[in-house]
Formats: structure tokens, C-alpha cells, sequence
């Protein structure tokens, strides 16, 4: 793109924690046109060089040493979740914005301390929920607020593939912040969930649930609903946004064809003449049967625009698309969940965070 | 087939309700080489006409006068599921066996009156859950059944498309029957389920809900789960059934592909020198990745067979596949998840009907 | 529809032949608001009656009798091909119109001589290219005919299963007419096959081609195939049309996207500095990536609308939109296939039917 | 795998053009356990610097430096076609095994000097028909081989796509390679085409065919048929191979069934109390519908294999599995179907090349 774009306008950035998604984060912060790799921190060097190799980045077994290099202006945190306060924390009192993996904190209150925190100092809190760069839920977004599909009913989302059962998260933590997080991206504003219910089996006796169900309670009677697992020999990558003019489903596994827009639903038309709760019952259900349209979308990628955005937003001094109350909402959602299944699915009202 | 077999040797049946099912109920008993339509009973005596014709059926407005028939072996009841008890025991108290529509009644209770008076009359009461008698179905009990899939670990099944808005029920009663009836139906015995959540939604403001969850808490950690929706662009028939061993997925609208069986999966290996707690996170998790075989299946219409197992049972003085308990199980899960859908998902506790 | 169509505006015909695509022919003539069915005719004259039966036709194992009776207005001929010459042509010389079964005729020349026969006697024919009567192909018509694809490039066909070997026929002639008789339909006027050329096997020793690849050389550069097949597995039925501004994808089997109107493709850009020759390889090629529509399509019976045009165009005293020159157009492709295939796929140019 | 091999074991190899594909090439050359890249060679040494980058490769402008060097065991040739025979000549006069790109050379001629070179100097001459190393096409040649699907009747192969139009080649030659190496692999000895007839449309103007359709005869009344396509919206890759006693479908664009074999087909049963030519019609014809087994295959990138199987052939003096015979194969098809081509696809019989 603009390979030629003068090097003190890019951000100058160190990565922390160089496992597999840091180093991927490293590579597209070294090639970005946006930024630049600056440090490699991990407390294994040797993984830390593998890194930096060819990248001019600087190695560090620790994330003081960067703190104290005043010519880094961000910090990107790829380490484990429960690490995530203490090193943004520092980071913020360093004066260094901050992308940070997903969830953004291993506790809700942890998450809260985070947002305060670069909010009181003026920095950039971001939040990589990566799946909101990629082409297709950008478009979904768009489709969305503008109104296309009208009013929302309803969302179901399933993601399921035989996978790797993790040693320290469930299935619920392991894939529901992708649906939670694009949902909390594409839904209107003011248009939260409201209560959460989850449902999860351990069939296996993996000591984790390996398969799970959340329903999310969302205003106006709508739901929307995820189903995450594990166990299934086949994948899935399905989400289906109901609406009261149009239908939207996303297959991500259909590259062909990933974004479809059906023009078809149930209308009921109300009798105007008549009151209130009888008005239901006269109310008369007709079916629409119109056109689909799969928008073509660019190919471009996701991580890519994440560096993107996390530069802009430092830039212009404005909250990033996915911000720390991004994160926070995610977070409050899956720990509600959690709490939900150990309580056989009761259904748990939110507090609505601000 | 048989279409030489004796008329002595036919069951001599009265379908009472001619509206779109008794229709077909009807057509089948009339054709079939285990049965001779004696009688259609409607209401609306011009529909009993237009069933009757050709048949050499009598045609009667009320119930009784088959009753007085003693050449009358069976009564077929395709009336709303509220009059169901009333028939039914008149049919039982004049010796006639029973065939009834699903649900089998419109309350546990009378569900239970029927069974207990079926069994103390010593006479047949089968509900015709369809769906039981596809050669899918009947494949995927054997499959289950034998162990081909190991110990089952859960069950997925979507059954939604933009469907008719019914003016009596809501998506649950409307839909879940089926996956009900099926799941009853296939399940080892002993390994039912112990208990029922379910989560609506009614975002369309049709005054009962058009989009349910269902969630079966079985035995063993193994969960089983349905998505019925009224409200989908697309249609979708699919359910999962998940093995130790293997996996089962049952695609009903890919005629040429119906069942796969998947020789995939997640394996968990304890280690024997380990105990109990520790056990679980010392396992060795491996994944198989074997051949996936999708076994023909003969094209055999269900109704026939349900009329065909009708007659056997009769014939042979043994309970039906799908006899009243069966009806029963299935009533009971949809009564429990219609009470959990009013108390947000409540988790409701069966208590196991005998 | 218009159920209560005068009985002295309808079309009052007798069905010649009542054995598979008669009976069906039969039924729609009963059943249409646009015709009466007034004979059945069939040699086997028990099979004539199982067709008359409730529609009020009268029975006959000879044409004679329905050529006698004047009230007849049309003929419909569903015998084998090589008796369409003698019963259209009596028919005709009756002042009767005409709706042939495909192939019009066993040989060109008698198509020829059916053709003028029904000119000269101001007499509608008609040939029964069902296909052509299907929502898809209308839609697919007015797609290529409106210029929504631009000019057209290519079209492919693929009509393959697992079929029935024909006693008297190969694929070629079981099969093709379908693809044949569908592309005379849409292409435009005066873009018709210049040549063809056709490739069988015999593989499985049938006596006949089991296996056959028809390609037509079109005006312009452009070509047309098409793939046969009656040993294939699986089922396909599909039909790209490569045009020069978007591409149509109709999948027969695939009911709830069955066309697919791709605005993507390859653009030449001629730099008009460049003369002739050079100016091709001097041209810069651009590849196009934009949205897929599928558009709704109405539920409608083909055979329903093939009745509505035969009695429209005998009514309006115009010719239907498969007359007997467009059945003559696809004999003559067959015929040309056929001599191609017995010499080793050499290319047969057309002379060009009037 | 053995990345402990003895650096003495491994094949010390030179890489000669360094674009698109020579950079795959020299990349796995680099890394396998049975090889070394020693030196990358490229008219434009920048290009063949960054190839060699990290590797221990030595860069060059011209192959001779590259002959002169007697620890170089073979020379891999990634160059344009009609640079193959003086590179590969040479190379077989200093003593080195040969690796070469398809097509083999840019004429039969050219490419049977290239094989007879070699076979006079006891060298490996090798085709790098990189598809026939995928564990697709090695499970499908296994299937084939080992009789399971009985006789063949048919191959019918589909690759089409919104296509690159290549500045020198038309998609026959672009594409069709691939088809026609994997059939001559795939094939049993002996069972090799007899003649071809070939297709094409420029519809675009591009100076050359898009669009093909190849025809093959193969021995015993069977066909092979590909359609090739650069201007198909959609992309198809789609193999049947049908056989007397099973039929397999490969789609190559479906990971999680890319091999299907059916257990359906056509079968003719004889009556052997007829004779020769009656036979054929007295022939009983019936339908066989069984199970349909999706084979499990291993995930493996084919180039390693490409390597492995260099390595081996050289080391055990054995001709490889895509020996120059087979590249003369190939290389004869597609210069026969270019012929038909050029005159309206008439059928060119092969000379067989031995």
C-alpha cells in the first residue's frame, strides 16, 4: 500500500509475549505500514529472537526494559490472560497505549481497573477482537446499522468443529468471545443484551465443558443464541441475523459465497381498528418470497486492519472501534455465562456496565 | 408388496378427522395391504365424502356410529390434539385399538388416563410419530443402538425454515415434536433424559413464540440440544448424534447423502498411575481422523410402516414401536420445556413418568 | 386461477397415447382452466380409461374416431416418435391443432413436411419443450434476451445420473433434447448453432451411447456444451451461460438458490492506439469481482403453462413460443449429433433450418 | 520427520530459475530431510539472492557454474518450456539427475531427445507432476489399481475458475496439464488413451482458447473427457471416475470429503444362452444402490513428496513415479489435442510413444 509512508509517522510498537498469536501480531506490526516492531519481549529470549529476526525489533526477557525506552509508543499484550492487568498497567503508566488480546482481563474487575486506567491517562486501551476487521463482519455491521435488515429478531450462531480441547479454558472461553465479540460489534448501539443463560456438557470427562449453549436475552423480545463445540467431525461457521425486512447469513466456510442477504420473512399486518391485546390474535401473518444477494467483499486481512485501526485511533486521539468497554461488555457477558452453567442455565440478568 | 393377503387378515380401520393429515392417515389405510378403511368420520360430513370416495369407506359425522360397528377392529384419531382423550376412551371402552395423532393429548394427565385404560383393556394404543418410520430414523436407531457410535455424547438438531405461523401453537409444540419423538425413539433404553430447560422468543409479536431452544440434560454428562425457528430464509434438517466412537450426522434434505457416519473424534487417555483428580487433567487427549461412510437407504414411504407396525402389534398382541408411553415421554418434555420457556429457562426436573 | 372460465372458452382436446407423459398430459388438460380433456386415446384401451377415468373424456383405441368428431379442437400426440408423422398429419388434414411430443419427429424430413402441413393449413403446432415452460427458463430467457449477461460467451451443461438405460434410445437423445430445446429457447434471435460435434462411449456394452459430449460452435466465437451421462452416482443438473458483462449459474437441484447471477469476470481493454493484429495481445486484461443475486422465482407447474400457450396461440392465431420450427431446429441438432458421434466426434455443419 | 538425516544422505541440488514456482521449489529443496539447496540460478541474480536468502545456497547468473560443480548431484529447472532441452541436455551431460517442470519440453521431439539423453546416461529424468503427489491422487491411483472399482467406464474432470489468461499459453495448456498427468497416472498400465479431440472457444478475443473441452477414447469403449475454463465465475474441481463395479468422485474444493466412492451403478447381466449380437439386447439391465465411503486421507504437502520421490529414484536407481515417459505422455496429448483444436476437434489417433 503506502510502503512509502515516513517512518516517524508510524507507531512504534512492542510486543509482549511471543507464543503463536504474538507472533503473528509481531509480523504484521513489522510489515504494516502503520507501525513498526520496535522490541520483542518474552520471558523465553530464544523465542523472542525467533521473532525479531529481520525485523530490527529489540529483544527483552522482560517488559520494564521497554517501559523505559521512551521512544516506544504502544505496547501490544499477547500473554497469558490472567498477566494482562499488570503489564497494561505498567504499560499505561509508562505513557503506552495498548492493544491487548482477548478477554481482555481474566475478571471482570480487573477489566474495569484497565479502562479506568487509560481513560485517566488519555491513552489508547484497545482490545483485538480480531474477527471485527475481517471483510466479512465489517459488511455485516454496515448491513446491519444501516438498517437493511430492519428490526433485529433474532441471531443464531453456531461454531463447531472437532477441536483441540485446551488445558486451561473451556469451550464456553475458547470460541464464545468470537460470537460475542462480533455480535457486540454489529449490533445498534443501545441494543445490549440484557440476560445471559448457558448450557454446557462434559461429556468426555475432560474436566471442561466441551460442548455449550448461550442464550443471550436481547431487547424488544429478540435472542440470540451461540452453540460452541468441540466434539463435532465436521466444521461449522454458521451465523444467521434475522430481521424484520431481511435475512443475513454468514457461512465463513463458503468463500464463494459468504455473506448471503434474503429478501424473504413473515409480515404481520395489524388491524389498526382493533385494541391492544386483541390485536395479536387478528393480526394477519403473509410471507415474503424475494430476491438473496451475496455481496462481493474485498480480500484483506484482519490483522491487518487491526494495526490499522489501533494507529488511527492513536493518532486522532479517539476510542478504537473495539475499546476497552468493548472488551469489559465481552468479558461481563462470558462471566455471566460461566456463572450461568454452573447453575444449570438460570438465566442471568446483567448489570449493564458503563 | 402383499396384495394378494386376505381381507379377513386386514385390519379393518375408521380414521376419524378428515382434514389434511386424517386425509393421508386415510389414503394409506385405504391402499395399504394391512388394512381396509371401513369408516371416515368428520364433522363436516362433505370432508368424510371427499376421503371416502373410492374407498368403499361409510361416511359418518359422529364417532358413535363406528363404534357400534363390531366389525370395526381400529380407530385412527386425526382430530385437534384437546379432543383426543374423549374419543380415544370411547374407542378403548368399545374394544377398539387406538391410533392417535401427536401430541397424544393435551395434557400429561389425559395422556396417562389413555395409557392406563389402553393397558387395562388389553388393547393397542400407538402414537404415530412419523418421523420414527423414515428408513433415516429407523438406520440411525440401529446405529445407535448397536454401539456403532459408542457411548453417545450429544445430540444437535436444527429443524428450521420460514415457517406457517400456527394459530394454536407456538414454534415448540409446533416443531419440537418431531425431534422429541425421534430422539425417544433412538436413545438406548434407560438412557432418557433427566431433565428439560428451554429459551423462546417471540420477536415478531405473533403472541407466542417463534424461534424455541431445547435443552435435555441426559445421563452421563451427555447433553442434547434443538433449534426450532419459524423465522429462517433457509431451511435447515439436520441433527448431529455424538459418539465416543463415531458420529452420526443426519441431513434430511441432501437426498443423495441423508446419513454420514464419521470415524472422527476426540479420544481422552487416562493414565492408570494417576488418581482421581488428578486423573483428568493428566489425561492424553488424541484425535482420529478415519473414513466417513454414508449408508444407502431404501425408499420406503413412513406412513406405510406406521400402519404396517399398527397392524403387527394388533396382530401379534405386543406394544408398538412408538406406543402410548412413547407419547407419553414425548408430552411430558414438551410440558416441561413450554413451563421452563415461562420461567426464563428454568431448569425443570423430570420426574420420570412409569 | 380462473376456475370459472367459461366452458365454451376452453380448448377441447384429445390426448393420443396414454402411457407415462400421456397420462400426465391428460391430467393437466382436466384439470386446466384453459382446455377440456374430450378424448383418451390409446391402442391399449384400459390404460385409456385408467386416464379418462372422472375427467369425462371419452375412450378410443384408434385417432380415427376423434378426428371425426367435430367439437374436437386440438390433438394432443404423446405416442413414440416415429408415429408422430401419420397422427399429426391426419390430424391436420382434420383441421385439428397440434402439441407433439419431443423429438417433433423420428427424421428431419418429416418434421419438415409436419411443419408446412400445419402452415398451409393455418393450423397451430406446438411441440412440448416442458422445460422451456419452468419458472428458471423463463427467468433465464429474459436474463440473456434483456442483456443483463452482456453478449454471450459460453454455456455449459451438465445433466448426468444415474438413469434408466433406454430400450430404443441412447443419452444422446434421452437426454440432450432437453439442453438442446432450453438453449434454442434463450439464446437470441439469429445467434443460433452454426455446427456440432458429438463424442459417445458405449462403456458398459448397452448397445448404445451410455456417456455423450455434445459441443456446438456458436456465432461469435462463442460454444456451447453439453455433458450426458447415465452411469454417474450422483445427480447434476446444471447450466452456466458465460456472458460478456455477468455469468448465470442455474442448479436445478438446489431449490432454494437456483439461479445465481454473478457480476464477476474477465474484461479485455483494447488500447485503440494499437492496429489489428497487434491489439490483442496488446490488450490488458481485468478481472471484475461484484455481488451475486439469486433472484425469487414464482412456484408454477411447467406442464400448466405448456397448456396456457398452446390455447393462447391457438386463440390469438400465433405462433406458441415452441412451435414446430423450433422443434425442427432441435431434431436437426440431435440428427447432426448423431452422424457426428457415428464419425468420431468430427465437426457437422448446420445448413440452417427455415 | 527425520530431520536428523545425514547432511552426506541428502541430494545436493541446484535450482535453475528462480520465479514463481522455482522459489516453491527451492523452498522445500531447502528444507527437506532428503535434500539440500546448494545453489539458486537466475538470469536476474536478485531474484535468485532472494531465493537463496538463509538457505546456504549459492547464487548464480548461468547454470554452467553450476555443471562445473561436481559436488551438485541434480539440477531442478523451473525455467519457461522452450529453455528445458538445452538446460536439461546439459545438465545430463555433466552427470546430473534432472528435475523438470511440465511440460517437459515445448515439443515431442524436443522431449524425446531429453529422455533418450538420459536414459544413455544412466540418469534420473524426472516430471514434476506435482498434483499426482497429493494424497488425493496417490489414494485414487491406489483405488483404481487395486481393482475396486472394477473396470473403467468413464472419467469426466472439471477445472474451471475465473482464470488468469496467460500472456503465452491458452487454458489448454495452462490447465489441462493438470488433468492429463494425473489420468496418466492414475491409469492402469497398459489402459492408455488411443486418440483425442479437442475444443476450444475465444470467446473474449483473447488471442487464444478459454475456453476447452478435451476428448480422449480410451481402450475397451471407454472415454475421458475435461473441461477446462478462465472464465467459469465459480471455481470447479470436480474428477469422476466412473467403474463397472463402483464409481469415485473427487472434488478437490471440499477438504472435508474429497474422495467419495460410490457403491452404486448400472449393471448389464447377460443371458449366456444367447448369442454375440443379440446378447446385447437381451441384456438384462439393473441398478446397484449401496453405501458411499468418503476415505480419511492424510494431510501431507504434495511438493515434499515431490522430493522424497526425487531423492529416492536417484538414490535407488529406479525411474521415478513421473519418469520423462510420462512427461512425453502428457506432452503428446496436449499437442494432439492442440491439432484438433486447430482443426475443429477432429480426432487425432496417438502414435503411442514408447
Amino acid at each position: 500500500m503506502t510502503g512509502s509512508r515516513d517512518d516517524r509517522d508510524r507507531l512504534r510498537v512492542a510486543v509482549v509475549g511471543c507464543g503463536y498469536w504474538g507472533k503473528n501480531l509481531a509480523r504484521n506490526f513489522a510489515t504494516s505500514p502503520y507501525s513498526m516492531l520496535t522490541w520483542a519481549v518474552d520471558a523465553d529470549e530464544e523465542r523472542a529472537e525467533r521473532v525479531a529476526r529481520g525485523t530490527g525489533a529489540t529483544v527483552a526477557a522482560h517488559v520494564e526494559r521497554v517501559l523505559d525506552d521512551q521512544s516506544v509508543d504502544a505496547v501490544a499484550i499477547a500473554t497469558p490472560a490472567h498477566t494482562h492487568l499488570d503489564i497494561a498497567m505498567a504499560a499505561l503508566l509508562a505513557g503506552k497505549h495498548v492493544l491487548v488480546e482477548k478477554p481482555i482481563a481474566s475478571s471482570v474487575e480487573d477489566g474495569i481497573a484497565m479502562v479506568r486506567a487509560a481513560a485517566a491517562a488519555g491513552l489508547t486501551l484497545m482490545v483485538d477482537h480480531t474477527f471485527c476487521y475481517t471483510p466479512a463482519v465489517q459488511k455485516i455491521r454496515d448491513v446491519v446499522r444501516e438498517g437493511v435488515l430492519g428490526d433485529l429478531l433474532f441471531v443464531d450462531s453456531v461454531r463447531i468443529n472437532l477441536g483441540l480441547v485446551q488445558p486451561d479454558v473451556d469451550v464456553l472461553w475458547d470460541l464464545a468471545p468470537h460470537d460475542l465479540s462480533i455480535l457486540d460489534y454489529v449490533l445498534p448501539d443501545g441494543f445490549k443484551p440484557l440476560a445471559v443463560a448457558a448450557h454446557g456438557a462434559d461429556p468426555i470427562g475432560a474436566g471442561k465443558a466441551c460442548v455449550a449453549y448461550l442464550t443471550l436475552t436481547l431487547p424488544h423480545g429478540s435472542i440470540a443464541h451461540a452453540h460452541v463445540n468441540w466434539l463435532s467431525p465436521t466444521k461449522v461457521r454458521t451465523t444467521i441475523i434475522g430481521g424484520s425486512k431481511r435475512t443475513l447469513i454468514w457461512d465463513d466456510l463458503n468463500p464463494s459465497q459468504r455473506l448471503c442477504i434474503y429478501d424473504r420473512g413473515v409480515d404481520l399486518e395489524y388491524d389498526p381498528t382493533q385494541i391492544a391485546a386483541e390485536a395479536r390474535t387478528a393480526a394477519m401473518v403473509s410471507y415474503r418470497s424475494g430476491d438473496m444477494i451475496a455481496p462481493a467483499l474485498p480480500e484483506r486481512e484482519a490483522l491487518g486492519e487491526v494495526i490499522r485501526e489501533f494507529a488511527a485511533s492513536v493518532r486522532e486521539g479517539r476510542p478504537p472501534a473495539t475499546d476497552g468497554q468493548a472488551g469489559l461488555r465481552v468479558l461481563d457477558l462470558l462471566d455471566a455465562a460461566s456463572r450461568s452453567m454452573a447453575f444449570h442455565g438460570a438465566t442471568v440478568p446483567l448489570r449493564g456496565l458503563r
